[in-house]
């Protein structure tokens, strides 16, 4: 078995899902792959999300050592969030999840180039 | 934007996610990508779930083409179930999650070698 503080495992894909077993922890992982962002900067990437949703996953995804909160004593107060050695190393996962997706809309669904928000994670930013 | 059906999505890693956002669907598919099965081998294979939940989130993802049903005619009746083209192009995307599952609990958890039942996923099973 996988133990993690509390919780048990019988297989290592389930850690894995229960990182991001929701879209919005997903959201943020992918968004922090581009670069570093502050907590309005995350804000405007997802918008649909509420800012009290918003800051419940980012303390869970700090609470999983896959994101880092760094704050800088400046008036206001910066808060800056990017991803832990962990949270970075999500980013073959997550790519290869977005070419799977891809080419299952092309299969079964209907793309409209419009409102697309990815890119390929393929490299790492500069 | 992305159209499957009537759902919409703006990312593609949000499309792979819904196919696999339950640790059921998980199970059944990393269990068929070892190889087809009968509903009651994998009933033994993920025996945690009841016969109802197996059946249900098999149409699912039978709906979603993911799995194949193919049915013979013999007295009883036999199912097997295997996973679609789509399916079986899931294999790196779980490949990556169980990687990265392992990773990370040699960092923040601990590993009892008793009743894991990982097995690598990197090669086709012959």
């Amino acid at each position: 078995m996988y133990h993690i503080n509390d919780k048990s495992y019988k297989c290592s894909v389930s850690v894995t899902l229960d990182i991001f077993n929701d879209r919005w922890k997903l959201a943020i992982i992918w968004h922090l792959m581009k670069d570093a962002k502050r907590f309005k900067e995350l804000h405007e990437c997802i918008s649909e999300i509420t800012q009290k949703t918003l800051t419940v996953k980012l303390k869970e995804l700090e609470e999983k050592n896959i994101i880092n909160r760094e704050v800088f004593a400046e008036v206001p107060p910066k808060v800056v969030y990017s991803l832990t050695k962990s949270g970075e190393k999500l980013r073959p996962v997550l790519n290869e999840m977005y070419h799977w997706g891809i080419d299952y809309v092309k299969d079964y669904g209907t793309i409209d180039e419009t409102e697309v928000c990815d890119v390929p994670l393929d490299k790492e930013p500069k």
